[in-house]
């Protein structure tokens, strides 16, 4: 086997969100492909991409990756060097860890050009500080059962006083996406239920919509606040804060317009 | 006040870790600054990154920064585009909140142009699932007292079954970089104090060095044999395993040439 596959990541909101060093990558690729279905880049355009990089670049669908266990894609890499473009970081989703386990077994190099993540955007959008996130979790679309496990994360996390980054559900070929408003919900509906008061109108709260993009909105203040903000269009995410240091009260006050009150925050 | 800051990240390794939006914002700006002390991107070169940008980049110190108060930033920034070059995703390190809360208090608009994070690079790079991972911690240098704090955050991430990242300690200026086994090391001493089998002999690691650079190397194992193990140059990042899913263990053993032995993790 004499081909590899490079996973670049495309960082976040559009094909400028790709590093230098993916775009020379792309250049030098025998095939490119993309999916985008993972995440949002709500600005995204395949052509601009494949006018600066020169290079046709084929879609492959979640059906192709994950169904088909990425066959297209592994083969084309058998002989030659492929490039694969992923939104954000591109092992922060488990499918490409997977797929960049097979191709490995199969005696395909891989190698990996990092891009911004959704996950360290937001957290530094937020003003909060990384070493005080627990564990994250993702809010899912309401199926026939309502998934309590963000609910439980946000509880653990508040119980250690850490802040808990909540990415929240999007289905990119149905054109859904959890909004900050329905995801609140949600939670409020689990609450009912469960009474331990974690969410209630008066749980301090972050949004953010359209990371990494110029028109990127961020807002902390009470739930009940927060829950009828107009953030716009999506990607939106949450972040729900334990306890907080002073000048993390400060960030979310002057970078976050938050009301005064998140002081009694501080610990 | 006219002018702005635009944060832009860096991203990893070298120049051409930073995103296309990043370069367009460089070739906008009326001043170009960079700091290059908060991370260690080992190949990068000011000269280069001239010369694609075709800016004068001014370095700033840590002293310019923090203990000025980053004086020499604001008041360029007050009539004309300024931007901030910072290693990795600018917000994650808590100097550029800082400096950002600063700026938009003086009425100065700031702005963010995301970079690759060394955060998500190592989680991502480990194979193991990033909503699985705790909280994060950096191991500083052994000062007169030793720190206790990033054998109390494995220990709680442990208790929890969650995975722990450990970012390891820099001083650019001095050209000084915690090692991976420097940091087992004192890891094992605090075990000797607290003697709450945390860190053994047995306790499985993951090994993590240049992330982002066509050489990084990651290595999976118990600590006995990653303490020996020769990374090489820095940086190097540390990533203690809770418990395991299956595809978790599969990843550490195909991409990181971890023992079979790590199945026993799988929960």
């Amino acid at each position: 086997v004499a081909g590899e596959i490079v996973f670049v990541g495309l960082g976040l909101n559009d094909e400028l969100g790709m590093s230098l060093r993916g775009l020379e990558e792309v250049k030098k690729a025998n095939e490119a492909f993309i999916e985008l279905y993972t995440s949002l880049m709500p600005n995204f355009s395949i052509k601009r991409l494949e006018e600066i990089s020169g290079k046709r670049v084929q879609v492959v669908s979640r059906k192709e990756l994950e169904d088909e266990d990425g066959e297209k894609i592994l083969s084309a890499a058998k002989s030659g060097k492929v490039v694969l473009l992923v939104p954000g970081d591109p092992l922060i989703a488990t499918t490409h860890v997977a797929l960049r386990v097979r191709a490995e077994k199969l005696g395909i190099k891989t190698r990996i050009v990092h891009g911004a993540s959704i996950v360290s955007a937001v957290i530094g959008l937020s003003g909060l500080h990384n070493y005080k996130f627990g564990k994250s979790v993702t809010i899912p679309f309401p199926n026939k059962t309502l998934s309590e496990t963000p609910y439980e994360v946000i509880a653990q996390n508040k119980s250690l006083g850490l802040h808990t980054l909540c990415l929240l559900d999007i289905d990119v070929e149905k054109k859904r996406y959890l909004s900050i408003s329905e995801a609140l919900n949600l939670l409020l509906k689990i609450e009912e239920k469960k009474r331990q008061r974690i969410i209630t109108d008066e749980t301090p709260v972050v949004g953010v919509a359209r990371a990494g993009s110029d028109g990127a909105v961020v807002k902390a203040g009470f739930l009940s606040e927060i829950i009828k903000y107009d953030f716009g269009q999506p990607p939106h995410s949450l972040v729900f804060p334990g306890r907080l240091h002073f000048m993390e009260a400060e960030a979310l006050i002057v970078l976050a317009n938050a009301p005064e009150e998140v002081r009694r925050l501080v610990e």
